[in-house]
């Protein structure tokens, strides 16, 4: 995000191979030179003249006989607009603007661009081709149909989608929808890669006239497809005509066809993705985590690893009197399994400081231990250079069951989009998928399959304060990711008085939430500026 | 927020008042049903329901011969519209919906509501009224002017606009340019009060045909002004007739003009209002704030005592080897001139214990003591129920200069806001407004002189980590809150490597600024969701 040269540099690196390769059209993601979002930076005069100086400066190096398509952030009378450049010969041929700008759920665009009103045809080899951004090609009636009345011989369309679990599905289906409704071969480019709390995970495609997918790339990965799309000519009155020669190629290009990622597959590359860049992109190498032994922290454990190998992962185990024998032995079979550095500190002496100058009881005393642990963290993390990672799900910060300033600490949380069912779930997936491979399953089978316990009072459970999570995250999906009210929890079935307490949990909690740090999207909505709602309210579902 | 029953109740003892003193029309702020601003709220199901069904229980019960003008949230067809009902002889009559969504700044109303697209005139008693709601308002060419071709005799316009320094005389020019354009008089309702991170000031305005000023309301006090308007009777063609017979009232009504605060004064009472609703409406009472002696939190005691009363404000020093003798005299001094209550804990066994479990130096070693504090913050506010306060500030926040989960621990930050200049301008003028008065005031003068200092480690002062505040705060204010790039910023004759240090800061404490606790904003451009931007970012300035 925000790296205008660095991006103009991986633009130019691809767009070139490209070349070389033989391609005549180079079609990259949506705002690809800026980076997406770039939330506010849209509105600021020096950004938006940054970003249209790059992409002239970009389009007099790019390769001349190649047409690269490219998305930046442009500006007309100081309005900022989400555009793609059409670069050949050394200089923006033409511009098209997005026209239908998303401002739900995670997306503020009717906040930081204009829109715009213009379809766009160009004529390259031949071929008509029309472009679309995104958020036009999901409205009915819209651009789409616009571009449609036009005849397009093909259509691209760069886009910046973020995952969800489940929706490549729909992606695909909207694709080969459009692709049929125009007449024309589609091809649909997502960025791929994290930012902030966003995980962009590619699945781009190609679809021909009929609908059928083509080509279609990996999930989750950085890379570029060459692909062999057959397209009628001459179909459409084009804006501008770049060149008219029927484009030949020297060889057959087989297109391939990615294997899609099963459910936990998915989530846990997500999840993967979005650490490592948070990480990398952030200017930091190593990572710590508190490791209570518990499956949250081993989970977190296991997907760092993952993401930036174990040599850059570092635990510390925090034992106090409240901690059971197993704590420490399953976070140190953990390291073992895993390979992460593991080290201890007792934060004993320093709970009895406090408790010496002051007296703590009761839920004081808990987040006292939950405090002293954060502090830690952070005193290893400020002496030694760790970002350090949050392991709180999504249950958890639903229900407000975190100490603030306790285990909330951290500058990313990776799990915090998981309910708990789904962190037993991944878990088990990732042990097999190690057993599968012939490795060693990371996360011990003791922390997946012990009771849950915060440790912060002798023989504590989750079960104390909380439902059983099978039913509990049942509730907490229906009132949070699908938004329904106390009446239609009740109509689906759910304990009345188990509904009342979980609402009034999930609502109080809205202040611990707001300080929480951020992670990775991976539900249809989570935590964050997916779900905006006031700390102070007293509206009540009942 | 969201309280239906509450504010039902208190629109109705309002209205009930208002026909006893022989009112014939009562106008209520925009959403006064609801509250404001409701967020994603407004996308829920049951809420919709339970807002345009409150509706109407509350107008089968306010006087009948009154005419209403409620704001609230309905919907149609699953779409959120934020509108105003007329109610009259115990129904709705009529309703208008907002045609103008602001989606700029704090407001999300594109993403939260569908717009309108009709304008409303209505004859009471003889009189043609037409209503708008706030943004529309403001915009040039669209609902104003839609109303205005249909020549109301008055027009009312209920509102949910929040404080900003300076605000108020751009909202009186606006109204005074509408009613001339309109030519009619128009009444402006503005909502008061603190909500999370707004505060709305009231500010409530009535203006003649030509512009004059017949009254204004108190700032940031609730209130009813009963006004007495001249307005030409049929004007228009109303959408609804509700009654033709002349108004009488049988008696003078007197209409005041507050005087205006001054700009000190103004800022003062947002953040005494936004802090007290806040507290109060979250169901605390009492706060708590750590002392150092220093003037942020001396400022931020004061507000509270002004907020609360100094009885219900808690405050407690805690003294480190490296705090100056002078600390813990000033925090005492404020006590005394305050009447706060002042407790001291001395974090220096909790240090200890620390460094000695852990060997740390440096910058890990001042954050662990602010940790410490922190920490021990939160423990009273655990043990004795009592919120705490972050005492901040804008120049500190927007440099990153404050430990995360240290100072920065609270439930509030009163001053977050407030660039350091203004923490000592404030601070003065509280002093000097006490000396007026004849009482004591409540800011030691050797917290307002002294140099600042965050006594984390010998001899520490700001100014070894910071510019000078008069000119960092120049700097600040034209990059954060104008939003101007680093040209623009050498442009102003700042220095060049000023400014890149200064920008460099800001933009690397974005992290820090996402955990930090809300607090009111009172400037053009607060942190916060005023001010949206990526963590992750390579985006620099020069």
């Amino acid at each position: 995000m925000g790296d205008l040269e660095g991006n103009a540099a991986l633009i130019l690196a691809h767009a070139e191979s490209a070349a070389n390769n033989g391609a005549h059209v180079a079609l990259f993601p949506e705002m690809a030179l800026t980076g997406y979002p770039v939330e506010d930076l849209a509105l600021r005069k020096s950004f938006q003249i940054a970003s249209a100086k790059s992409i002239e400066v970009l389009a007099a190096v790019l390769p001349p006989k190649l047409v690269s398509i490219v998305g930046y952030l442009d500006h007309v009378g100081g309005a900022p607009q989400n555009r793609v450049a059409v670069i050949t010969g050394g200089a923006v041929a033409a511009t098209y603007t997005k026209c239908h700008l998303p401002n739900y759920g995670v997306f503020d665009e009717y906040r930081n661009f204009v829109p715009g009103n213009q379809s766009l045809v160009v004529r390259i080899h031949g071929i008509d081709v029309g472009i679309l951004i995104c958020e036009d090609l999901w409205v009915d009636g819209g651009a789409t149909a616009k571009l449609a009345a036009r005849t397009p011989g093909i259509v691209l369309v760069p886009n910046g989608s973020p995952f969800e679990r489940n929706k490549d599905d729909v992606r695909a289906a909207l694709v080969k929808k459009r692709a049929i409704e125009i007449g024309a071969p589609l091809v649909y480019v997502n960025m791929t890669g994290g930012q902030d709390d966003l995980v962009f995970d590619g699945d781009s495609i190609a679809v021909d006239a009929r609908g059928n997918v083509i080509a279609r790339a990996p999930q989750f990965e950085d890379g570029m497809m060459l692909l062999d799309i057959e397209a009628a000519g001459s179909t459409a009155t084009p804006d501008l005509i770049i060149s008219e020669e029927e484009a030949k190629l020297d060889r057959v290009l087989i297109p391939g066809i990615s294997h899609r990622l099963g459910d936990e597959e998915e989530i846990w590359n997500a999840i993967v993705v979005g650490l490592r860049d948070y990480v990398i992109k952030n200017g930091f190498s190593q990572v710590l985590i508190g490791l209570s032994g518990g499956i949250d922290s081993a989970l977190v454990a296991a997907i760092a690893c993952d993401a930036l190998g174990p040599e850059l992962v570092h635990g510390v185990a925090m034992p106090s009197k409240y901690s059971s024998d197993h704590s420490i032995e399953d976070a140190e079979e953990l390291a073992r399994n895993t390979g992460l550095r593991l080290r201890t500190v007792s934060i004993e002496p320093m709970v009895d400081a406090y408790m010496n100058e002051m007296k703590l009881t009761g839920l004081a005393e808990e987040n006292l231990q939950a405090r002293v642990r954060g502090t830690t963290l952070m005193a290893i993390s400020n002496q030694e250079n760790m970002l350090v990672l949050a392991t709180g799900n999504k249950s958890e910060l639903a229900c407000g069951y975190s100490t603030l300033y306790g285990d909330a600490v951290g500058g990313y949380a990776p799990i915090k989009d998981i309910y708990k069912v789904d962190v037993w779930a991944l878990s088990r997936w990732r042990n097999e998928a190690a057993r599968i491979a012939g490795e060693k399953p990371p996360i011990p089978v003791r922390s997946i399959e012990k009771e849950p316990s915060a440790e912060l009072r002798p023989d504590q459970k989750d079960s104390d304060s909380l439902p059983e999570y099978e039913i509990l995250d049942e509730v907490l999906r229906n009132y949070v990711d699908e938004d329904l009210g106390h009446n239609e929890l009740i109509a689906m079935g759910f304990d009345p008085a188990l509904v009342k307490r979980v609402i009034a949990m999930v609502d109080k909690a809205e202040y611990k939430r707001r300080q929480y740090p951020p992670g990775p999207k991976v539900s249809m909505r989570a935590f964050g500026k997916d779900r905006r709602l006031p700390m102070t309210s007293h509206w009540r579902e009942l």
